[in-house]
């Protein structure tokens, strides 16, 4: 009976104050010629775009930058955009750029990862929805991380969003995975508040999410916990004091553990729907996610080991007496945290119609992330979490 | 003001039952030629290469295969051995193999990292002792491991004896990580009692000593303790009966992570000490460290916090008030677990002569590993240590 537990990740993953100035020690063996970075406006007048210029023009290797990618969620589109830049995209021996330089937060490395798999692979991205569709290793990626979560420098995933379908597309395979991620504190330090709060729920919510699904191993359960216990300490401080550096260094290591963990145990039923609710409209992943995670965790208690239940009251320091018990105050924990960091409440407030519900709820059921919740639920059950987080 | 926590890992970590079967779809999509096996001859009279070499067979990848590791300790010589399958060593046009595949423990996986190296390098092992002193990336290395523990095969060290020294050099660089691990659990099921006690102590010892160096992380700490707290439950299991394969696996899992903690937070007195065992006689390295941890412990805990010492406790089923009594039980636990795995009690048991004290004192404080130590000693407090464990 086979039970495999691959582990996956970057082989370099820079991290810490000063991690940006390691980056060159690792490009120098690679003999690299010419990059294209991926990025946003945000990011360049951010100066974070100049300071990996500057990296590169020291290493003689030559760019160009596509500033194509807009928030708050990427789509087939900015794929589409970032692939003019490659007119002879399968053609090895004339290829365009040598590797990919992501620099920004998820969704510029989603886009990134995106562009890189079709350079190689060819057709459309969207022929690479589901896992394990890729056949060719995308072009080398390095992901240069500037929020407090997503994971998605650490991550084999891409998130993208079909406007034509209305559906945010899990894009996922080995061969996605990035060569390089950096995270560089003093690049989190100009995140602003909101995007403190969202990327840092989402933290906790992967960490959650990973730790009760059915493919979790000994080495993603104990990243999980540790994701989940140091973003419930920290995340507060980071947001009320977005210039704490020890929170945001701390917050910086729960998003790459949380990054491990969801990468090679999965995901759930949070994300599952949340991905639908970005595919509909345009909010925050993260807030999407603060108004979901209670519901869907009140309905899968009933699968998640009493042990595992209690663990998690652990890591955010909550007692109690009885399983139920338990999840209540987790419940009423995470709910109190989300209204502390201004989360919009209700789902309803984030602009999602009655209406709409039924269709988000098929979707949410085809996202392969939906597979390894603990819990198998049917499009009614999907219907009533929504209900309860309008 | 710098402080990075660079974490290093192969991209590629197959584990679990089935975990070799899916090595030829990780093989494919590199278009290799051409392998150098390293291993040794009780790997070959196991089967377990002959299992790789079906594997090649059928990707039409040709290879060879060098069985000249002789345990318990890999040396300079046989890293020669294996460097004669390379007449044109240097030569980038005409490179004798695509890659190396180790199958065994951790003196083959070290062996082979260390030819890999010095095919791409130059020159002699010897020239690489210390870290980062490698400049060139190492032949591609695939590391099969069949024992449960070592972390060898996910870690940038290799431990090479050198005999004309009597010293066991400590060799360090992400220039050296294995592309990809195996970890088989149906391989390590025919590990012998000695071996299955030898490398679970490692283990253990590998997690206490990441836990408390001076590098330590925030992943590297969720890491240590959970390979800890699986090693400390399923140890004796797996040591009781071999065939016990929950036990196997789960001490698979505390191998892996014991490997990407040290590897990224480094280890202390014990290794650097039991090093310099390995250089002077030639016992299992585990019994020597089996033989150390408690006086290492001893000498260390007044430079280690007492929530870490608490910790560890937590983590091997123990309770106390206070931390010096914290110690004492962990170090009274730890003997009696090495009792009932039948580890040579004291040093003298094991052939170590006093008259050798002074000397391999001396070597211990120049071993890399010794610098992250948590408690700084002089050549007398080494000494102290050796002759405590006698």
């Amino acid at each position: 009976m086979e039970n495999t537990h691959n582990f996956y990740m970057p082989k370099t993953n820079l991290a810490g104050v000063g991690a940006i100035k390691d980056l060159p020690n690792e490009l120098m063996p690679l003999k690299l010629n010419k990059a294209l970075i991926v990025t946003d406006k945000n990011i360049i007048s951010l100066g974070y775009v100049e300071n990996v210029e500057k990296i590169l023009k020291a290493l003689f290797i030559s760019y160009d930058i596509f500033d194509g990618v807009v928030h708050t969620n990427p789509t087939v589109s900015f794929v589409e955009d970032g692939l003019k830049y490659f007119p002879n995209k399968l053609n090895i021996l004339k290829r365009d750029y040598d590797f990919l330089i992501s620099i920004g937060g998820g969704t510029n490395h989603d886009c990134a990862k995106a562009i890189a798999t079709v350079v190689t692979n060819g057709n459309s991205i969207i022929d690479y929805e589901g896992w394990n569709k890729v056949t060719k290793p995308m072009l080398p990626t390095i992901c240069i991380n500037t929020t407090g979560g997503s994971g998605a420098e650490v991550t084999m995933f891409a998130i993208i969003k079909d406007n034509s379908r209305k559906v945010k597309m899990t894009i996922g395979s080995p061969k996605m995975m990035p060569s390089i991620s950096v995270n560089e504190p003093l690049f989190h330090i100009t995140m602003p508040k909101e995007l403190t709060a969202g990327t840092g729920i989402d933290v906790i919510t992967q960490a959650i999410e990973s730790y009760i699904c059915t493919e979790a191993s000994p080495i993603t359960d104990a990243l999980a916990l540790k994701a989940l216990k140091v973003a419930w300490k920290y995340l507060p401080r980071a947001y009320e004091n977005g210039n704490d550096m020890e929170a945001r260094e701390k917050m910086m290591f729960a998003n790459m553990m949380a990054g491990m963990t969801l990468n090679n145990a999965g995901l759930g039923y949070v994300h599952a729907l949340s991905h639908q609710l970005g595919g509909f409209y345009n909010g925050y992943h993260g807030n999407y996610n603060a108004n979901l995670l209670p519901y869907v965790l009140e309905f899968n208690a009933v699968s998640v080991p009493e042990e595992r239940i209690f663990k998690i009251a652990e890591a955010m320091d909550i007692q109690a007496r009885s399983k139920s018990q338990c999840v209540d105050k987790i419940m009423t924990a995470l709910k109190q945290l989300f209204s502390d960091l201004e989360t919009p409440s209700g789902l309803k407030e984030m602009g999602v119609q009655e209406d709409d519900i039924e269709q988000l709820s098929q979707n949410a059921l085809k996202d392969i992330i939906a597979l390894v919740n603990p819990r198998q639920g049917t499009v009614e059950d999907i219907m009533n979490i929504f209900k309860a987080a309008m």
